[in-house]
């Protein structure tokens, strides 16, 4: 019996937000693993808003995604048949097989995975890439110490969630931004910030006034726009400015709107710094391990938003950018 | 006999351009040396971009001129008259005493230069901030290293002109951005950078290529707006913007533009950094000794472009904003 395997082709190049003729879904045979290779079932798909920026064709870091190429996206799966001496049936791995059912691997990118500890989408999210995202961003770049002030945007998601609680587990003050008072309130009583700042109020600007009294000592940036330029108008000191995504831009038509306030920068002796997690691969795997005891130690806590079934990735990947998803995104597309 | 002094007030807060009716010129009696305090005789005013941000009612890294003040500026000047030992009359030092012919002071801003080593002039640009600057701004900010391509807008000015230059002693390339075929020439066949390029021309981005090919790795930004963005368009990998100043933005009567390119701070991992040479003030000494050195050995070289009569400063000033000026732009208040 040959399997079948439905996946989802970028189409066209989206201007703007994705439209439905953006993508082609097509139900193929499944791949089969030749030398060396190993067959893998995806279970989830990780839905990311940097995959928009994969969808165009622009200089990055990373190539874009070319039209009739399976959607990339990083995933998590079991081991069907394995031609690879360091994979075996039955083993659980994480990779980045996009959005189908069965991808072939070399098994270089593979990194296998252990769903006692956790649950298999855990791997997507906090224990994953947006937590080594998290990690890398605000230890290396934002260089987080005792006593500082942490502001991140995006508190809710799947990286700034975890961005608050490993400042929190540095000794740091953490200040989220998120929209909505749900969105709010889960930042505040279950991750344990500090405060939360509902970018969807109307008293948005003088709300912030209490819990960023003291400055802002290292802001984590996941949105860009207005919301870059007021955090840049409350840097302390050689504070510093972690540019880890704007997604508030992503689906821009006209130009990325530039921080206004950047020369707070000059007048604070501040610095703004971008980076991307393939930055930091060498150290994944110490990265997965301070997460990974961390989350054995009750300290840090994760919410995945599962949507179900590989047909609904379109309006399900809308999610991101409409604020319609609430922890980090996962699609599952295969029956366990 | 009483000294008379001429002086300039800052009459009201510019909007845009100051124009002459922001002035307040006034002819007074000169202030008489108090108990430990100098007389300085002001022979010559620097005349700088940043004077600009001073005459603003906004929060910055120092407070702003008053409104019937003394404009502030940097001065070098004689000691006539002094209450304090370590001065004497006939002293030459460098100060703060503003846009006016006589002022005191206790000494603990005043630094005493040689003007047999070097012009009296000097002392307000190349051995001045405008060269501390550009050391500090070069070396510890941008941490330019042998081999980098050093990119640096307002080539011909006072700062811009010490960066190139001390970018080559460092080992590093270094590439002009200027206003006109003079500038340009003068960067290069003068000051010794590698390529000037004159975003005055027509042909200002196809020009950007060839000099830049192998990206740029410090970028010391002077003046804000497209040319940040072009910059920000051609960063290598780590690559270091520094901001220090933003002349093209600073009599806006709109918002300030923002770079939109900055995203790509994200895709390079790179940093952009912004400081003022105050943060410096504990290293001025070893700075001086530095550059004096540098100079000495004969390779520096800067240039001031002096006018005469203190009668003149509101359109004098004006030059920094128009291009008017070539070389570090000084006003001659008193004669010698």
């Amino acid at each position: 019996m040959t399997l079948k395997n439905k996946q989802y082709r970028l189409a066209a190049r989206p201007v703007g937000l994705p439209k439905d003729s953006d993508w082609e879904f097509v139900t193929t045979d499944a791949p089969v693993a030749g030398d060396g290779q190993v067959l893998v079932k995806v279970h989830f798909a990780s839905l990311d808003p940097a995959m928009r920026g994969w969808m165009n064709d622009a200089k990055s870091y990373i190539a874009p995604v070319g039209l009739g190429e399976v959607m990339r996206a990083g995933t998590v799966g079991e081991v069907v048949t394995s031609n690879n001496p360091a994979f075996a049936a039955g083993d659980f791995v994480t990779g980045m097989h996009g959005i189908q059912q069965y991808g072939v691997s070399d098994g270089k990118e593979l990194v296998k995975v252990d769903p006692k500890l956790a649950p298999l989408e855990s791997y997507l999210g906090g224990l994953g890439m947006p937590g080594l995202t998290a990690l890398f961003g605000l230890t290396d770049v934002g260089a987080v110490k005792e006593g500082d002030t942490v502001l991140v945007s995006g508190a809710a998601g799947a990286v700034g969630s975890m961005v608050g609680q490993i400042a929190k587990i540095k000794g740091a003050r953490a200040v989220g931004i998120a929209g909505g008072a749900d969105k709010c309130r889960y930042v505040v009583d279950e991750l344990g910030f500090d405060a939360c700042l509902d970018y969807k109020s109307d008293s948005f600007l003088s709300d912030m006034k209490e819990p960023l009294k003291t400055g802002v000592d290292v802001y984590f940036d996941n949105v860009g726009g207005d919301i870059l330029d007021q955090a840049l108008a409350r840097l302390n000191r050689h504070a510093r400015v972690v540019i880890c995504g704007a997604i508030s831009q992503y689906n821009n038509t006209t130009a990325v709107q530039g921080p206004s306030n950047y020369l707070n920068l000059l007048v604070q002796h501040a610095r703004m710094e971008g980076f991307v997690v393939f930055d930091y691969i060498k150290q994944y795997g110490s990265g997965v391990q301070e997460l990974a005891t961390w989350y054995s130690q009750g300290k840090l806590q994760f919410k995945e938003h599962v949507d179900t079934g590989i047909e609904n990735f379109p309006s399900t990947f809308l999610k991101l950018f409409t604020g319609g998803n609430f922890g980090k995104l996962v699609l599952k597309v295969s029956e366990d």
